[in-house]
């Protein structure tokens, strides 16, 4: 399994909403990967290290897909729609990162 | 709920032992953290936005706990030795960063 994972850096513009991304970017994106999102997660910044410092982002998502092409065949169609929504919830350039899941397990039994 | 994520950034040192952080540290966190400790994630770095390029981090992962306060608790007790194990696999000083996770959905209908 791997994951896309979106960061905006909280030093990195001066706005987000995230009631947007929330409601209505993350919602959009899921619906136009269809099949190729598992699942995702949506994080918002609390504190760095210590409670009360800054957070390094004030926010970030997570979308899973079973496998890397599976996840870019299904995106490339939309990228430019996707695209075009972010500067209705952020002027923050994001990080985008693709990893691999070598390990996700807990308590749960939830497989994801 | 919230969790703690811990980046290594692909160019804040020179090694990273995936495998020992996979098989060793995140377990001794886990065990340690005991109850506060939902589950827990690893993400190895594959690329950045295009296939083939740099990831923007060689790891991460990511704890889940059901909130701030219970964290803390857990960990305080532990952060000496939990510090002193990272030498083991990395001289990348990490990004910490404590986050709410406001969406966590999916297909699989798991809460987490």
């Amino acid at each position: 399994m791997i994951k896309m994972s979106v960061y905006y850096s909280a030093d990195g513009g001066s706005t987000f909403d995230h009631d947007y991304y929330r409601t209505r970017h993350m919602p959009l994106l899921q619906e136009r990967l269809g099949d190729a999102c598992l699942r995702y997660e949506i994080d918002k910044g609390l504190a760095g290290r210590e409670a009360g410092s800054a957070p390094e982002f004030v926010a970030a998502c997570h979308v899973y897909a079973p496998d890397l092409a599976t996840f870019q065949e299904a995106l490339a169609p939309h990228r430019a729609e996707i695209a075009a929504d972010v500067a209705n919830y952020t002027d923050i350039a994001p990080i985008v990162q693709i990893s691999e899941v070598v390990e996700g397990q807990g308590k749960s039994g939830c497989a994801l």
